[in-house]
């Protein structure tokens, strides 16, 4: 049975809401997922959270309490808490009514196996978390393994990356590694790394990809450093008709993440 | 001579700050850019501020005095402000040292020459600023003329979306319509309007994109109505190989948008 819980001060309801800080995301090897679509596409994908806030003020879908059910008998605690205890948790005007605690999975390279799929996503310093999410939820739909965020990324578990991700946060691997790291870790294996480039007269239309394929994105304001380039297997230019140079990062490893997989069918 | 404004209550500084509300952008007709990089683009693609800020806390760039100067000299109104000044304007913690207002262009549906581009974007019901910006971006990439906002849609001059936009607001058309209206003006001449479904066997690969392309992107939860698609001369499908049946909607558009660029160099 879940517990109902009104006051602010509760410690579970303090831990949950301190999910939203990084430093406790770490500390507590915990994130947040917000709302039922995503939260029954994690159970889908065989994930249930270790604690759930809801609301039951506006009722309580069937598919959330079956969710709630299974989260208590897997161990997990169940809380009900008013409305707008949820919004307080959430940070939102208009909160969801559910809200999940999940663990981290490992971000160790060495828990990605290469072999699993033909193409990977090799992000490197990206700001923006809901660019990390929104290239987490482009992996899911080109089949790719996972996402590999190099240097200093933004966290891939903070709530707008999963929000961004739609699920995907739950399904596609995420690996974090310093450059050099991910490079022993890359040529310990097949492998082509393949980066977006000005500096190149390779079509990105006309180049050969090979499985498994990385696509290496670069930091939103300055792009792939040029010692990064120079330790790509192939460097491809996509055509920029206009007054710009570049497109948004998570853009660009969506046009090329769906020109490697198109490049595979022809 | 630019004036020295100390003043938080000075309602030229008021003015400034009150636009990056939706009410007062439309009232006023203006709209905010902040940053050196894109006033710099606004200025090369012929587009000055009528009111800019700035700070000399930490020098000023020369390119900024020159726009300041030519500012001045269209008959704009420039300020001198101290950085804390500058940053209540742009409500962010690490302001930029140069705001500028602008006049929004005028989005009437006729102000669109569709013979002047091969591909146009058009946005149905897009509520988040950060997509439209992303679109208006990605459009200037891909030669698109303009970008084509239907029904109730996020407003592409708010400081969000120009930013995502990277300067494109200023070089790609924008227009705003409803359905109706958009459909009578696009059938009053020629125009392939493409939209995406889970509803087709078309391969997004394999169909055939004529000019000009009108590519339709549907809002971000629903996806596109599906009396919208049916008035739609082309459905085409885009593979999904993962859980997830969507892409983010920017995303989406671009994929796109390369891939009719694409069909059309083979």
């Amino acid at each position: 049975m879940p517990r109902l819980i009104t006051s602010f001060s509760n410690e579970t309801v303090k831990r949950l809401r301190s999910l939203r800080d990084k430093k406790a995301r770490r500390t507590e090897g915990l994130f947040l997922a917000e709302g039922l679509r995503i939260i029954a596409e994690a159970r889908d994908s065989g994930r249930l959270p270790e604690l759930i806030a809801f609301s039951s003020e506006h009722g309580v879908h069937p598919l959330a309490t079956e969710i709630i059910d299974a989260t208590e008998r897997a161990g997990g605690d169940a809380l009900e808490v008013p409305s707008e205890l949820l919004a307080k948790m959430s940070g939102k005007d208009n909160p969801q009514m559910l809200i999940g605690a999940y663990r981290q999975s490992d971000t160790a390279l060495e828990q990605l196996d290469r072999a699993a799929a033909p193409l990977w996503l090799v992000a490197q310093a990206l700001r923006d978390p809901g660019n990390i999410g929104t290239i987490l939820r482009t992996g899911d739909a080109v089949g790719a393994g996972g996402l590999i965020l190099v240097d200093d990324c933004a966290d891939p578990f903070s709530v707008e990356a999963v929000r961004a991700s739609m699920g995907a946060v739950f399904t596609q691997g995420i690996a974090a590694a310093r450059w050099d790291e991910f490079l022993a870790w890359l040529r310990g294996g097949p492998g082509q790394l393949v980066g977006t480039s000005l500096r190149t007269d390779t079509d990105y239309l006309d180049a050969r990809y090979a499985e498994p394929c990385f696509i290496l994105v670069g930091n939103e304001q300055q792009g792939l450093p040029a010692d990064y380039e120079a330790r790509c297997d192939l460097l491809v230019k996509m055509p920029m008709l206009g007054r710009a140079d570049s497109l948004n990062a998570a853009v660009a490893a969506a046009v090329m993440a769906f020109q490697v997989r198109a490049s595979w069918r022809r």
